[in-house]
């Protein structure tokens, strides 16, 4: 297989574009589509901090060395969820996640559930009793929270997250197949900060492959983290994608047709306004926006947690430690 | 396995229903089931007269058997496309409806495409060129238009056809794949009559699972063909078939799930009032209710054909022979 743009040996075949490029040409190109993507999107400018949500995975990684490479202020987060699954995941995660913030002279915040709230996600899960034995529910809440608290405390304008095509794609088909109406509605590439304290939420990836993705940290000699993490084994997202893959194989672009053609469905007005954004107010406790009457699920939560294993009350002043944000 | 109700030997197990019954509380509970959608969905009443669209399969042989048993005034309606397959589909197709109808002393109403327009399905679709070689899309539309006028013609309130959950789903997931707008908006138990010359379709099945319907009419002792249409293989419905199948074992009920909640979501309003009801007029020549401006698809398709092949100019005056409608 030759380089559709310089006739060299072609590292990526993507059938669904009907181009394969070598290494260098990949490399160029990638990027300048990320780029397309956050202009037709609107999802930021040059002029904003852009705060980049980290896990040491291809997607979040590749996407912050595009962001940076594109001239970007991006910074990072990663929030250490105290996960082994009996390889150290999570310190494996935080350690490669260091080492590209060093190796790119970038800023990384780092938040440690376990050493700020008191208990690490699996455990919370156990305590919380959510999820059905499953972590990833409470993961989700811990995640969104301390993203969007890190980027308000830190003063950033765009939160980014690494969510590519097949994530998208395979939320998208769970969300359908359950006809969940207010998801549905909500889910796009650029979730807007629709109340103060609500950082605007970007998704610069949404339309690449997640084999795309992985093409591209491998070729660009990026270090990441290969797992999955091992709690998602089994999960309804993978077998989602499992689906998904049946398709593509079948119809290559029909994972991308399914997302675009959502997007330009919900543009052209297929849903009525009334599913679209709920009402939040303001944590009695944290001050976070929050659809919850009171305090929010993050806040009951760790309230939850602090009474079963006796761990003083706090609640950090700031997520962003003043010698890292300086 | 064991009956529920009478403890006798169980000849299904609806895993989606945790429900196991022997053949007799089987052939009792199916028709309640269908008796209490048709209600749900305010279908019809027994003041109505129904058409019922027989293709001689097990679907709506079921469904006629079924309409009759509760007391339904239902007639059915065999078209003949003209397909053969090698195997002879559409005389075998229609000797079994006409024998269903025989035996059960029901009124059966034929209209064979070739003899009544001139050409067969298969050959249509050569002549017209529409559907890249596949007759499915010419079938569908003289289906659509034939039943529609016979519905018309002989004074049916309502149209009933055979199709099951397997293929709404099958539908929905096509039409989601597709973000169809339209379509989708449109998707439902009941198409209401929303013009005079246009009959109210139901689909009484809609919630009756393929296996359901197989198992009944086996049970019933009816005779139907078994073979699918020649053309359908490696179609698209039947391979989202098969995707909500793997679905389906994975999680017993997800296709039904899948079904019933897009109903809902439509039922709360999920889907803006814009892609509704498309705006339709009579056609300038046969005087059914088209989108199309001038004449029908139907018109146009045949024309071109009579072109073709030299046929003479010929629009029935009716499709309800005075015999049979009598």
């Amino acid at each position: 297989m030759k380089c559709r743009k310089c006739g060299g040996t072609a590292v990526i075949n993507m059938r669904q574009h009907k181009l394969a490029l070598c290494a260098d040409d990949y490399l160029a190109w990638l990027p300048e589509q990320v780029q397309r993507f956050i202009e037709k999107y609107e999802m930021f400018t040059r002029d904003d901090r852009v705060l980049v949500a980290v896990s040491g995975g291809k997607d979040s990684l590749g996407l912050w060395d595009i962001l940076h490479r594109l001239g970007y202020q991006a910074d990072g987060l990663y929030i250490g969820l105290g996960i082994d699954g009996g390889f150290g995941y999570s310190d494996q995660s935080r350690e490669l996640s260091e080492r590209f913030a060093n190796e790119h002279g970038l800023k990384l915040h780092v938040v440690e559930v376990e050493q700020t709230y008191g208990a690490t996600i699996p455990e919370l899960a156990v305590i919380s009793n959510r999820g059905h034995g499953k972590p990833c529910s409470v993961c989700g809440l811990n995640k969104r929270y301390i993203m969007n608290r890190v980027a308000h405390d830190g003063g950033y304008t765009v939160l980014a997250t690494g969510h590519n095509l097949d994530d998208e794609a395979a939320v998208l088909m769970q969300n359908t197949l359950n006809w969940a109406g207010g998801y549905l509605v909500r889910q796009a590439p650029v979730l807007p900060a629709s109340r103060p304290g609500l950082a605007r939420k970007v998704k610069p990836l949404c339309r690449i492959y997640e084999r795309e993705m992985a093409a591209y940290t491998i070729t660009r000699g990026i270090e990441y983290i290969y797992d999955e993490c091992p709690h998602a084994v089994g999960s309804t997202t993978l077998y989602n994608k499992e689906l998904l893959n049946q398709l593509e194989e079948k119809r290559p672009g029909a994972k991308l047709q399914f997302y675009l053609s959502f997007l330009q469905a919900k543009e052209a007005g297929l849903f009525s306004a009334k599913a679209s954004e709920p009402d939040l107010h303001a944590c009695d406790r944290c001050g976070q926006p929050t659809t919850a009457p009171g305090e929010c699920s993050f806040c009951r939560l760790w309230d939850k947690v602090r009474g079963v294993k006796n761990l003083p009350d706090r609640v950090p002043a700031s997520l962003v430690a003043p010698a890292l944000s300086a």
